[in-house]
């Protein structure tokens, strides 16, 4: 009897230098806004933005990762997946323990600005600066089924790595719109706006909401006076303690969690 | 006529190399038990753990630091303060843009885990290993007048300079105490446990709450088969988008708020 064995080699193209060089460049917010393009790092990552179907460029990974992941690669071109040396991927990649595999992923914004509407619940960011905070907030809009977040122009960059890092795999569920706040406000004053202010009346005790706009402020300086004179429905979350303050992404979570679960 | 002007310099003895060495050993957990001391770095925090009286072995600053601050020395021995060069500075300090200041602090713990009323709210941790997400947890607890956490051993370090980074000055009004968890709660079972679990009750539709523990579980395993079995009421903070899961800190908060502002 003849044992018939047939393997199916798949051999990926290696990524050059100059592919290396060029990608890496968009660890800089300069050259993600430049090429449309931004980096996702991580097995765990890597796998989220796949299944939830990211507009993905390039798949750049070792070997060992492409033979355990088949299964993510189902829709992906082969032309679109790159091979890398275990010896090159930390030039390409930004993490201290460089893991595995980082995707290249297209910039796409679908939804539009003026679409947001006043029945659903949305945040609002007054130039919130640091991207871990940033990242925290997206996956916890994520989780309270909030699907747009609309920003300050200052705010930190969604796509800043430490952002991707942050948010689980929430950033493809939330639009991060940036813009002029203020200006915003007026136009849409139709929307209600709460916010956490030191002069408002303790969250709990506070039942009747209507969907509308949380905003959260800088994680120093909080929110700023321009969009304060805006701000219709002023709360805050009692202190007990000490703590001059809050964490924002904390902050955040609160207010979603009183304002949104108690109307869900 | 003569005027008389008189300068008083004061003037601080410089560090040594063997000094810079020592103290940079603290860096390392190993080193921080061993010698019972921690670091704590940059202006705002150095400026909160002087105000909060911590029991101080040494300010490391350079020149403008001392000029700057000189109300903050009134309770401090001259002898405590040592003066290094803005170019020897990086080699003590832990941050990418060193601040100034760093203090050698001494640990001290007043406090007995026996002492913990069953009348007052406290945290438990079960193997949180983040440090930013302790820190942020022990601000968090700050705010809400918490002055407990009892951490599983695994439980990140709190003299971690992540840590210390995150609780903002809370770290000195919050006692964190290591032990085993089920151990603990076998030991204390007057005291009530609440915790975030998938087959609890809504957080928001529960009203009677007698001040306990409130348990939060390690960022991607959650809380352990072990302590699981001894809490006796179940919650949870019920999800209306897709997140996997909340960052840790965020669902802290959103239990201290619900629990606690509720009930005060």
């Amino acid at each position: 009897m003849i044992h018939l064995l047939i393997f199916v080699f798949m051999s990926y193209q290696l990524i050059s230098n100059i592919q290396i060089k060029h990608f890496r460049s968009l660890h800089q917010q300069k050259f993600r806004k430049e090429q449309q393009q931004y980096l996702v790092e991580g097995v765990k990552n890597v796998e989220e933005w796949i299944l939830e179907g990211a507009d993905i460029e390039y798949v750049i990974a070792i070997k060992e990762w492409f033979d355990a992941y088949p299964h993510l690669l189902k829709e992906i071109d082969a032309d679109k997946c790159l091979l890398i040396s275990e010896k090159d991927l930390p030039r390409l990649s930004g993490m201290k323990n460089p893991n595995q595999v980082v995707l290249v992923v297209n910039i796409t914004q679908s939804k539009k600005l003026s679409e947001i509407k006043s029945s659903n619940w949305s945040l609002m960011l007054d130039r919130v600066q640091d991207p871990g905070n940033l990242g925290t907030i997206i996956r916890t809009a994520d989780w309270f089924g909030i699907e747009n977040i609309i920003c300050s122009n200052d705010t930190a960059e969604q796509y800043n790595p430490k952002v991707i890092q942050a948010t689980m795999g929430s950033l493809l569920r939330v639009n991060c719109f940036y813009t002029d706040l203020p200006e915003f406000l007026k136009q849409n004053s139709n929307i209600p706006v709460y916010a956490a202010l030191l002069d408002g009346s303790p969250l709990m005790e506070y039942n009747s909401f209507s969907p509308g706009l949380i905003v959260m402020g800088n994680e120093s300086k909080g929110i700023s006076e321009e969009v304060k004179a805006l701000v219709q429905h002023r709360l805050f979350i009692p202190r007990i303690g000490k703590a001059e303050s809050l964490n924002v992404a904390v902050a955040t979570g609160i207010f979603c969690n009183a304002l949104i679960s108690k109307n869900s």
